[in-house]
């Protein structure tokens, strides 16, 4: 059940970070059946501890801007869609009906912060990998960005409860004409070992 | 450029956890392929912290026993290959070459170990999710998990250096006949809002 070349280079080997987009919008039933994609993937536990933010009205894209890092402004300004990447630190309440045949919860609520948050940025941190991918399988493009205040973003978009900003990510459809040359990779005896 | 539902079908929706593979192995060959597909994924200035120890001997199995969680050392051991997700603390060594168009290298070294870690455990994460569905792509099915003793696995498989485990994922051909019931997830409007 592999998928064929075209699909492997949609997804990875052509797919390319992208800074400039066209202006074709994106709808928000895209925006649904790209989270009914990523929803999918797995967790620890099933903990699913991402949250999502699609940043679209020019009045929420003001209210981002003083969070962005100065070289980041205004290719996110002008994106069709900024996703804002979060991770709820209260995601184990959802426990008991995300992964009911174990007592979950109780292996999260009232441990360490520090226990809390790390299983919270690394799942979490895999739905945003998820969303990226899922995003591209549905012919959008990515700008994923971590140069941004998260705190000002947190103010801004979270002023309550427990969730937290993790990375950004620009979603609309790219203009290849304003790619700049593809960065290297690691070879594969510089990153892997078979043992 | 979207994919067709088949597509979607093996990488997210009806894409399964598993614990149980056939005896079919994983060769290396495929490895590689795989390695050669997820390296395309991006991370925060291309600085690719993730590094990858397939676990297929007897004997490297044995050694990685110690360290799994009860509930996971049977799977474990039985599955065709073992991922060692982990990610280098001295990533930033490479960047003047995966970014050689800034000094990227001086945005990480000398810097808080909070800072390095970060940055290593963000991106080298997604590059773990970027394994998982690189792995459905080319007709793999994985097995993720969390359990297991960090330190135990690092001293086994890292002795030297700055490498830290991330992850674990089981590696082959799932069997579907051992697979439980899908648990659920988040509706749309309990992790997502469009702005």
């Amino acid at each position: 059940m592999s998928l064929d070349d075209r699909a492997l280079d949609v997804l990875f080997r052509q797919a390319r970070t992208h800074s400039a987009f066209t202006p074709e919008p994106v709808d928000d039933d895209t925006l649904r059946r790209l989270y009914d994609l990523l929803k999918w993937g797995p967790t620890a536990a099933n903990s699913c501890p991402a949250r999502f933010v699609f940043v679209k009205s020019r009045e929420a894209k003001e209210r981002l801007r003083p969070a962005l890092a100065p070289g980041n402004v205004d290719k996110t300004m002008a994106a069709p869609v900024t996703a804002i990447v979060a991770y709820d630190l209260e995601f184990y309440e959802q426990l008991p009906r995300l992964y009911p045949h174990a007592d979950a919860r109780s292996w999260y609520a009232g441990k360490s912060d520090e226990h809390i948050r790390s299983n919270a940025m690394r799942s979490g941190t895999l739905q945003g990998a998820y969303l990226i991918i899922a995003a591209r399988a549905l012919g959008l493009d990515c700008g994923p960005m971590g140069g941004f205040d998260h705190a000002k973003v947190d103010a801004a978009f979270f002023p309550h409860g427990k969730v937290r900003s993790n990375f950004l990510c620009n979603l609309g459809h790219g203009d290849p004409a304003r790619l700049h040359p593809r960065n290297p990779r690691l070879d594969f005896d510089e990153a892997c070992r078979i043992e």
